[in-house]
C-alpha cells in the first residue's frame, strides 16, 4: 500500500481528533451536510461536533477508521467503515441520540432522518460498508482516496462491499474497481442524489 | 426469440391451467416445495392448489406470466415475474391467506414464513423479480429456460433484475448473463440454500 508513498494504518484513539479535522475540512461545503447542520455553523463547530460523536461512539468503537499518511508522516486522509456484522448506522445513531439532541436540538430529527433513510436501503446480505472517504485539501489528486479504497477492498477479500457514490465521477471510479450499480438512494429533497453501489462477494458453492 | 424454435408470449387467462401443470411437473420433487407442502401430497393436489392460487391471485393479476411454446405450438415452459413496481410477494401472500388456510390449515404458517423470509431480502432498489422459471420434462435442454430468460432480460432493459439461484449450475448460468452475487438467502432449515443474484441497472447520470 505504498506505491504512491501513502501508508494506510488503523487510527489509534489519540489520532481521533485529527481524524475529525480531516472530515470537517473535506465536508464543510458538502451539500448533504450543509443541509442537516444548522446554518450558519461558525468555525464548523456543529459539523465538528457531529463527526466527533460519530468517531467517539460509532466508528471509533464498533467501526473501523483507516488512516492514510504520506512519506512525511502527515495524515492526508481517512476512511470510515463498518464490518459485515455491524449495524450500519441505524441502531448506532440511536445511541448518539441524547448527545445529538444536546447539540442540535430539533435539528436532530433532520440528521437522523437522513441516516435512517440511507440505512434502510442497505442490502440485507452481509457486506462491508464504506461510510466515507476523505482526503485533505493539499493531498487531493495524490492517490490518497485510491490507497484507502484499495486497503478496504483487500481487507474485504471475497466479501461484499456497499457504498453510496455522490457523483458520477466517483461512481465511475468505483465501477472500474469492480462495483456495480444498485440504484439511487431515495431522498425527498432537491439534493444531489446518492447512487448505491455493490462490490459482489464470491460466487457460491451451494 | 425464435433461434431455437422457442417463442415467448404473455399467457392468456385461458392458459393458466396449463401454466399450473408445467409448474407442478417442474417442482413436485423440489425440496423447497416438498418441505412446505404437507406430505404425502397425492397426485400433487396440494402443490397444484398452491400454484393455482399464486397464478389466480398474484402472477396472473399483478405479475407477468411468460409462456414458451415450441414450433408445434406446445407449451414447453413458463416464467413468473414481478415488475419493478410490484410488491414482490410479501403483501400479495397476505391476500392469499384466507384460501391458503382453507387448503393448508396450520401448514399455511410454514408456506408464509418461507415467502416472507425470502421477500425481506429483496433489495429496496427498483428491480424486476424473477420468481421462477420452469420447463416441461421433455423439453429440458432445448433452450427453453434460456429463451424465457433472454425475453425477461430484454424486457428489463437497463433496469435491474433480482432472482434466487437454487444451484451452483444455475448461478453460473446467470453469472454468464450478467448477474452478480448478492449472498445466501437465510434459511433456518437444512435445505439447499438459495443464492441471491442481481443484474445491475444502468450506471447513473447523477
Amino acid at each position: 500500500m505504498s506505491n504512491t508513498g501513502i501508508t494506510v494504518t488503523a487510527a489509534t484513539s489519540s489520532q481521533h481528533a485529527e481524524v475529525v479535522e480531516v472530515l470537517v475540512e473535506a465536508f464543510y461545503k458538502d451539500p448533504g451536510f450543509v443541509r442537516v447542520i444548522p446554518q450558519p455553523d461558525e468555525n464548523n463547530d456543529l459539523l465538528r461536533a457531529l463527526f466527533g460523536l460519530q468517531i467517539e461512539l460509532q466508528y471509533g468503537k464498533d467501526g473501523i477508521i483507516d488512516l492514510a499518511t504520506n512519506e512525511q508522516g502527515d495524515i492526508v486522509g481517512v476512511a470510515l467503515w463498518d464490518a459485515p456484522d455491524a449495524n450500519h448506522g441505524a441502531v448506532d445513531q440511536v445511541k448518539l441520540l441524547p448527545r445529538l439532541i444536546k447539540i442540535f436540538g430539533l435539528h436532530t430529527a433532520k440528521i437522523l432522518l437522513r441516516e435512517f433513510s440511507s440505512a434502510r436501503m442497505h442490502p440485507r446480505f452481509p457486506h462491508w460498508y464504506l461510510y466515507t472517504i476523505a482526503a485533505t485539501a493539499q493531498s487531493r489528486g495524490t492517490g490518497v482516496g485510491s490507497a484507502l479504497l484499495a486497503h478496504g477492498i483487500q481487507r474485504a477479500g471475497e466479501e461484499a462491499i456497499y457504498l453510496e457514490a455522490t457523483s458520477t465521477r466517483s461512481a465511475q471510479l468505483y465501477h472500474r474497481l469492480g462495483f456495480v450499480p444498485l440504484g439511487y438512494v431515495p431522498d425527498n429533497d432537491d439534493l444531489p442524489s446518492e447512487f448505491a453501489m455493490w462490490k459482489p462477494p464470491a460466487m457460491p458453492t451451494l
